[in-house]
């Protein structure tokens, strides 16, 4: 299989690439009504490119012609006077075959199809046709029915979302785009697919490839693995998926490989019965027995998430830190309170806080007594440095718990609240961590400015932040899952001494 | 019982208003060393009365005598030439009895003491004969070892902690206060406590008062129930507890009480042996078995939560919704994705999503008809209106399904990012709401500023607003325990009659 998977994903790299690095795209329906999505992606591909944020150049294609936002439409994809291997499809259902046709005369690589009413509303022929058409021509399809693709380093960006929107009398952002990281996206829902990367945008957590793939008539979760798999900028794979119809062997069999080089995230709508009956009302797919699914991601060591929070805090665990090789956690705190409940959540989860042993307390008593350390700190791990606690008193008591071999991972609680510890704290702590491949995550509580910017300066130095304990518990969770997924391979040595630290 | 608490509540409410109302505040151990909390919060009170925000006047006391801030610093409590009821006393944990008995002869009712030093590290004998002086004089004591009390109406604020801190070469908003509202927070942890009011000014939670009784050596949870009772600010009690060591007993009859007529919710620390553990090491705590706390904690009907996050919302949604009359949720969406994991929690929880009978079913399909929402929308709760919902599709099926008895509560997922929905709805679903008793809770997904705009508009309006379907079911599971206790006690019709919207 290890030979098959790198020849499968070469495959799928040549096949899949025109949809994130074309030579040139063409919108086929771009529109003068400002309300329609053929008029939105044209638009905002048309800047990207003079921007120069899209390499891509973009031409426009409408029956009527005339020409847009300074851009000649062409009446037909033929008239364009040079190769089109991406299209970007917007028109009504029933013109899609012919449009299919003509592109792939021309030589048309990929079609990202946008339009709906395929078989999602039943119309399982026309799909079928389009099908059997792209598979006449060699084209590849992303769609009918999503938002299909946005690429945040080439700039390709298909979704028919301005940007902006009205609240009252102001523009907002509305419809944010990650900035450039190291996370694939593919959603079976559109509207979770860019509700997600609102969030993603306002966790500041990084996109390489966002793939909303609606009725997946043809690339579907496993073809977007494959392409993946050597895929540098991408990390962390995260899928949201509501059932997954076709070459379910495949997808074992390519995940499971996939899994062993780079973690998969997964968030299944439709675990319960209810759960179920809104998947089937929503894309037709047979959410099936979540028992099955649940053994299935088991298989292919992907990390299974139980809500929406938690897929984000898993992915962006999983995207700077690296897997962790046992379940014995440390907590390293300046709150009680903070401390027992990620104590309280790690126990729930199955993880280890054990202890101290007899060296380790010797150490951090001796950095106390020299005045290092506060003398109202305890040891128990939690360790809790306590409200006096200075960087001094983190940065010892880190580096005593990343050199000890009994904890497999760190929770840093620092609330910023504490008079004695100044801002320079993060990148002293962040320093010290580079120097170990020992996975850590950070929690502040808090929601106003100074719990935000110390967060978000965690983050950016690779250290994932988190605004409650049971959060971060969480993520070292899914570290440690990793981790003992790896194990049972015999793989986590070889993968610790390949991982680097994500730069950005 | 009935007569004797609202006897004990007139009681409490008279000897601990000195705490929030005082005539005169003195701080014993006001400093002239910024970084000493005498400094601190002499500072701060000092400040609060001269802007206005303080009817109390202010004194300070140190024995060196002099001047801070334009006032007198007085020797002794015994020279401050007008009567003092409320004394902060930071001063070293050894001079605090002293304090007590000059303050007693001087009639003081209630001292707020900071200073720390007594059970918490074994001074078990010190805080006996702190506690025996105060019985002697008649004085109430909140603390040792906390953070002591905020009213975000009186501007009483006893914090030690300034609002803000340098960050690099910045200064940021480090311990906010929260604006005035409906929440009393009442917890065992100090640094829990204070970051748990960065958390709610982020969330825009008001808060009625603050207490962290620190040791507790007088005033627990008890007293506080007892006084909030009748303190109209206050709609809605959360305790962050670790253990309840003195008077259980007395806890379970009045919080049963407390109950039946605002809702106490509860977040307990050390729910496992490795938090228990942590508990013990923190407050000396006998966290105990958890069997017992949560058999209490049923008993006396209050919500008991899982994490931070639930705490905080499940705090906003009793704050400002009804209690639901029955576990039949609808769920109406505009994203089938974020309507499928509401279900699922839903359903995780033991919540109902019934779908809809005949008759609503029948009016929808009209209105569908009629063009008043999408032909692409479903209806079979979720209520799916599709990426093409309108303003106007919105308030048909909320108006059609909140008049249908079949349902309890409704979740009302709206996605700002799809083109039809405009800024207006927010005010027009909310105008709608207001003639139901029948509790709802809405949910926009994503962290950019349009999706924090939606929210907050949302909970202005009183409709409590969450960030994932997850979080906004649990919220929905708050409201729906808290019906159930009520109904268990005969006691719902009554209190929804009694039920007004809080405005703010």
């Amino acid at each position: 299989m290890n030979m098959d998977i790198n020849i499968l994903a070469e495959t799928a790299r040549r096949s899949l690439d025109p949809f994130f690095n074309p030579k040139n795209i063409a919108v086929i329906g771009a529109s003068r009504d400002p309300y329609s999505p053929g008029w939105v992606i044209f638009k905002l591909l048309t800047e990207a490119h003079k921007a120069g944020k899209l390499k891509a150049k973009v031409f426009g294609v409408n029956p009527k012609g005339g020409s847009l936002f300074g851009n000649t439409l062409y009446k037909n994809i033929n008239e364009i006077p040079c190769d089109v291997d991406h299209i970007v499809v917007v028109v009504p259902a029933r013109y899609v075959p012919k449009v299919l046709e003509d592109a792939g005369k021309k030589g048309t690589k990929v079609a990202t199809i946008i339009s709906a009413g395929f078989s999602e509303i039943g119309n399982v022929e026309l799909e079928e046709q389009v099908i059997k058409l792209a598979r006449t021509y060699g084209i590849r399809i992303i769609g009918p029915n999503g938002l299909g693709v946005f690429d945040a380093y080439s700039g390709i960006d298909t979704m028919f979302l301005p940007y902006n929107k009205a609240a009252g009398d102001r523009e907002l952002l509305a419809a944010p785009r990650p900035k450039p990281g190291f996370v694939m996206f593919i959603s079976q829902s559109g509207a979770l697919g860019v509700s997600v990367l609102d969030y993603m945008y306002g966790e500041g957590l990084g996109i390489s490839k966002f793939i909303s793939y609606g009725n997946k008539a043809d690339v579907d979760e496993t073809d977007a693995l494959l392409y993946a798999l050597e895929d540098e900028k991408t990390r962390v794979v995260m899928i949201y998926v509501e059932g997954i119809k076709k070459q379910g062997k495949k997808f074992v069999e390519i995940g499971k490989e996939f899994s062993k080089r780079k973690p998969i995230v997964i968030l299944k709508g439709g675990r319960t019965s209810a759960g179920a009956r809104a998947a089937a009302s929503h894309t037709a797919s047979l959410a099936g027995n979540i028992k099955i699914y649940d053994a299935v991601f088991n298989e292919i060591g992907a990390i299974v998430c139980n809500d929406l929070t938690e897929f984000l805090d898993t992915t962006k665990a999983l995207a700077f830190q690296p897997p962790a090789a046992g379940r014995n956690v440390a907590i390293i705190t300046n709150g009680g309170g903070a401390g027992i409940l990620a104590s309280d959540k790690a126990e729930m989860l199955g993880l280890n806080i054990p202890p101290p042993q007899d060296d380790l307390l010797k150490k951090l008593k001796t950095a106390q007594k020299e005045g290092l350390i506060p003398p109202v700190a305890t040891f128990a791990n939690p360790f809790d440095l306590s409200g006096s606690a200075t960087n001094e008193s983190y940065k010892v008591a880190l580096e005593y718990v990343l050199s000890d071999n009994s904890y497999d991972a760190i929770l840093l609680i620092a609330l910023h609240h504490v008079p004695l510890l100044t801002s320079e704290f993060i990148d002293e702590i962040a320093n010290i961590t580079f120097k170990y491949k020992k996975p850590i995550v950070a929690v502040d509580v808090g929601g106003a400015e100074m719990a935000i910017w110390v967060r978000e300066k965690f983050d950016r130095l690779g250290i994932p932040a988190y605004p409650t304990p049971e959060r971060g518990i969480s993520a070292l969770n899914a570290l440690v899952k990793y981790g003992t997924f790896l194990k049972k391979h015999n793989l986590l040595n070889e993968y610790l001494n390949k991982w680097t630290k994500p730069t950005r």
